[in-house]
């Protein structure tokens, strides 16, 4: 590597084997996760450090694509037993999915211990998890200095004290439109983005899936498109590559990332974009910077009037 | 007027009475029609032309309105017996709907016939009606320069083979996402677009409500989003008041249309998302072409990054 970079960006979440069937196709066993979707995205911006569980049966080959991709892996412990699998079935409008089956195997009773290097990160993503485990992340580092949590339905109905008590601590919080409604009580959605970016975090970003994403920063309110795209062959992956495009820009920009926050949704929005046009990892795997940054100026086009 | 216009924008819809329910309250009678919306949205931009039937009980109060507002209604034609009347009611997230009663009244015999000096419009406005209908209105045009149409699920399923004629003498089409997926067969709203574009018309724009709307032309897709609203008391009329804002911006402009057309669907959103704002009417007629221009200014800049 050129530099010796300012930022780093840690992120803490699954690494899975997902099943995945669909109106086009199937695939079985595909590596995935909340950790392997953020951290390819964001390694297209720099390298990016990984913490999550995998089992004894995890195979060495993707450790090894990890570490050719620049994805420091140092975190990825090995606990006894089977490695997290989700299963899934897609609806022939793809924006909908029954949960077929879920064996969280090492990743039901994981507890984050950063390695000790990891704890000088600067910029964290604490991917989809309990709110209170989310938090004992945060507590092992020592000076974040962007930290956005995603979260999902389950937490704001199951643990929701302990997500208000985290909400303060987050730069930003990640979320899809119908979770924003869920934790305000608010049907609106631009009320709702406003209502829980005062609940503690600097900045909110509402994921509505083929739709985009809105931002909702001060009292401002930002609106995204999705990038539009003709094969959407698995969707599944797109928030946390969307989440992955955004701070791996941002940590790999030595500019201060508020005013950059839309420029960074841009980059997630195309990754994430790439990422639903194949299964798993497969069409990301296909593409170069060079990709991302031509598929970025069609959307700056695309958008502009 | 201070000089003559080089361009004609002519509307052929329907005036209605509404009674709508929403979660927020409700209306009854309030003046609408795609007609109506149509062409105050346009009246921002230039005096367009409204062709239309309304029954015995049309109160001259309106007729007023549309003349003081400089919609040239002299298509409005008095028909016996009573106005069309719709009554819906909004869901709770507003963009789902019942409709509770329908009586076509006067529209359901209305044979289109234009006032002599309406037939040199060059922009056209086929608000949603059969597609024989709205072949009918066209044959009377002498020379179109721009012609959209708005269609619907009802005449995708039961009106298909006189839809499929009319396409290729459009230079554009005006559906919404689900009846592009309708009328082609495919659950891609990217493919579905492109493919509803080859059926003929020059461009297509897909609505999707809340979530925006797509263009596409050439083999070109744009996608933008809607401007997001904190108020959204009543949906009805989102659509044609977006219609109205495009082609009133693109016929009261001398440049030619297809460079501008993405300019005229900013300014469509923006004036539909006044609309949604109250009841019927009631946000449009509080505005004036300053809003309308502060709430673009304020919509360019929410999406730029």
């Amino acid at each position: 590597m050129a530099a010796a970079q300012k930022h780093s960006l840690l992120v803490v979440g699954s690494v899975a084997f997902d099943s995945i069937e669909t109106p086009n196709g199937s695939v079985d066993d595909a590596l995935g996760g909340s950790a392997t979707y953020f951290s390819y995205a964001a390694s297209f911006f720099l390298a990016p450090r990984l913490v999550a569980p995998v089992g004894e049966d995890f195979p060495e080959e993707h450790r090894q694509m990890f570490a050719r991709r620049g994805i420091d892996a140092a975190g990825l412990v090995t606990l006894p037993g089977q490695t997290f699998r989700w299963k899934g079935r897609y609806h022939r409008d793809m924006n909908t999915r029954d949960t077929l089956e879920v064996h969280l195997n090492v990743l039901g009773s994981f507890k984050p211990e950063l390695p000790e290097r990891f704890r000088d990160s600067t910029h964290i993503f604490l991917a989809n998890s309990g709110p209170a485990l989310q938090a004992r992340v945060l507590d092992q580092i020592r000076r974040p200095e962007l930290v956005l949590a995603d979260t999902m339905d389950l937490w704001i109905e199951s643990e929701r004290a302990s997500l208000l008590t985290l909400l303060p601590r987050l730069d930003g919080l990640l979320l899809n439109d119908s979770e924003a409604k869920q934790l305000t009580g608010d049907d609106n959605i631009v009320r709702a983005g406003k209502a829980v970016r005062r609940m503690g975090p600097k900045f909110v970003i509402l994921k509505k899936g083929e739709h985009g994403a809105m931002l909702f920063i001060n009292e401002e309110v930002h609106v995204m498109p999705a990038f539009p795209s003709e094969e959407v062959i698995d969707p599944t992956g797109a928030g946390d590559s969307f989440a992955g495009g955004i701070l791996g820009f941002l940590a790999a920009d030595d500019q201060p990332a508020p005013g950059r926050l839309r420029e960074a949704m841009a980059y997630g929005t195309v990754i994430a974009s790439l990422t639903v046009e194949g299964f798993g990892l497969d069409r990301l795997k296909r593409a170069d910077r060079m990709d991302v940054e031509a598929r970025l100026a069609k959307f700056r086009a695309m958008l502009s009037f």
